[in-house]
């Protein structure tokens, strides 16, 4: 391939699951027919991001892998053939859940599986009780339109996790997501956070000299606490190699941001700008401690 | 403190070296009488950038540290009482140089010093031709105003260095740097070298939650070889822990920058974005090694 066409689905979730999933296919066959041949959804798509309380009921809505819910969108990627990366909350045994990125191939085989490694715990966000760390380390997957580099949200914020899907080969980073305002936070408070989401992420394709791909939801979800909710801020995007911007959705709509990636533009960038080269990997070993603590 | 007021200073450097040196002293005189307690200088400020070319000769630009251009600064330091950060071709021994920041106490004693550990060689910028490899690795600086996190130029488009500081106890990032455009390259081109320069650094500031004050020399430096040379293009600029723009110089011209950095920005950021806690230690080992190679 010369360019890959790649969707990212911004989409609004609500409390119908089947309402979810149902737009989720369609949002994918309508990429499929606008030529996408790699189809981004945001993290745990198919239910409202249910961490925003702790509640021991709702881990009813972990699935196995693969599963039901996973097959509809495996005969989705199949039928569309499109390389397809989903988000689940996978059940892996009685107490035992993770937050799991999937990609099936264009013919609906399982591609490969990566459970979110850097696990969040902030107000409204809790899912340190839900989510099991990820076992599987940093891996890209490897599939009929490259090798992908997908981490979860989070781990957005981790120059080491984007570095080592470098290492191991990633043709893009993919960062399914799930972020939003808490719409009491002064509107500077919100500017700057939203800045910082995108300029960390776009730092992680200049640094590696790799195509991001970042897709949020959308639309504001209330905490089933009765009190606040999320405003999910959008903003999906994609940049190239030099961590230019390709595409930016809004803040407040559903989107399909169609965008066309070049395969030749990270061989270039990386000729210019080889930072492989130089790495000091004889130095770096302290990078495996929590801490310098103080002598 | 509450507030560290600092000062970087964005200069043009010619072949006149007295000239250099005096005019960094005044600068540094002047920064001092509007209140800066920091300091700061940009890469290899006494002389023009001579790694355009590769010439032997241009090792008698080397100097022993401590030596008679050190004591210089030691002196402003201590005469202005502030804390000074410089960059110095340090001459270690017969054929053995390295690219030095030094870090003067407002007592003019030294505070400590920083080897360039990241060296570029592109062309015009020649730098492993005079540079060998820092081997002190990345250690913060501890001074009357705080630990310095003091990386150079090229260390910038390294996210592993900027941790490891972090991980060190900086209390904020510091990057002499001297990096322009080739002028015959396109207005977009460099648009786009210029942003990824900038937000490489925003990103380690957002990932580390620290400081960052970026200074660049500026103005045009012909090239010896007679053909073409470097424009050095200016935008120093300091952000805050959340990776947001305090200040920022123009691209052609000389400037003091003076900002105020909030000593608890940085506690407060951290606490709502606590991203060090949440680091998987446990499986960045690979960082260690130079790729994961295909098996």
């Amino acid at each position: 391939m010369s360019t890959l066409r790649s969707a990212l689905l911004q989409r609004a979730y609500g409390s119908d699951t089947e309402a979810n999933i149902t737009g989720n296919l369609a949002a994918i066959r309508q990429a499929a027919g606008q030529g996408a041949a790699l189809v981004v959804l945001s993290e745990l798509h198919d239910t409202p991001y249910f961490c925003q309380i702790e509640d021991p009921a709702l881990c009813r809505l972990a699935q196995p892998l693969p599963g039901p819910a996973s097959e509809r969108y495996a005969s989705a990627a199949r039928e569309a053939g499109i390389v397809l990366v989903c988000s689940f909350f996978e059940r892996r045994a009685a107490g035992l859940y993770h937050n799991t990125a999937v990609v099936f191939e264009k013919d609906g085989s399982l591609a490969g599986r990566y459970r979110k490694m850097h696990i969040p715990d902030d107000p409204a966000y809790y899912e340190k009780f839900y989510f099991t760390p990820g076992d599987l380390g940093f891996h890209a997957i490897p599939t009929s339109v490259g090798r992908l580099g997908i981490l979860v949200c989070w781990d957005q914020w981790y120059p080491e996790a984007a570095r080592l899907m470098a290492l191991d080969g990633a043709d893009l980073l993919i960062y399914p997501t799930a972020i939003g305002w808490e719409p009491s936070d002064e509107l500077s408070e919100k500017q700057r956070q939203l800045d910082a989401w995108v300029t960390v992420q776009r730092g992680h394709a200049i640094a590696n000299g790799l195509p991001v791909l970042s897709v949020n939801r959308v639309g504001f979800e209330p905490s089933p606490s009765g009190r606040g909710g999320i405003q999910f801020w959008g903003n999906s995007f994609a940049t190239g190699p030099q961590g230019e911007c390709l595409c930016q959705a809004p803040d407040d709509k559903e989107s399909t941001l169609l965008v066309e990636l070049d395969a030749h533009r990270t061989e270039n960038v990386r000729r210019i700008w080889p930072f492989l080269r130089d790495r000091r990997i004889d130095a770096y070993s302290d990078l495996t401690r929590r801490y310098r603590d103080p002598a």
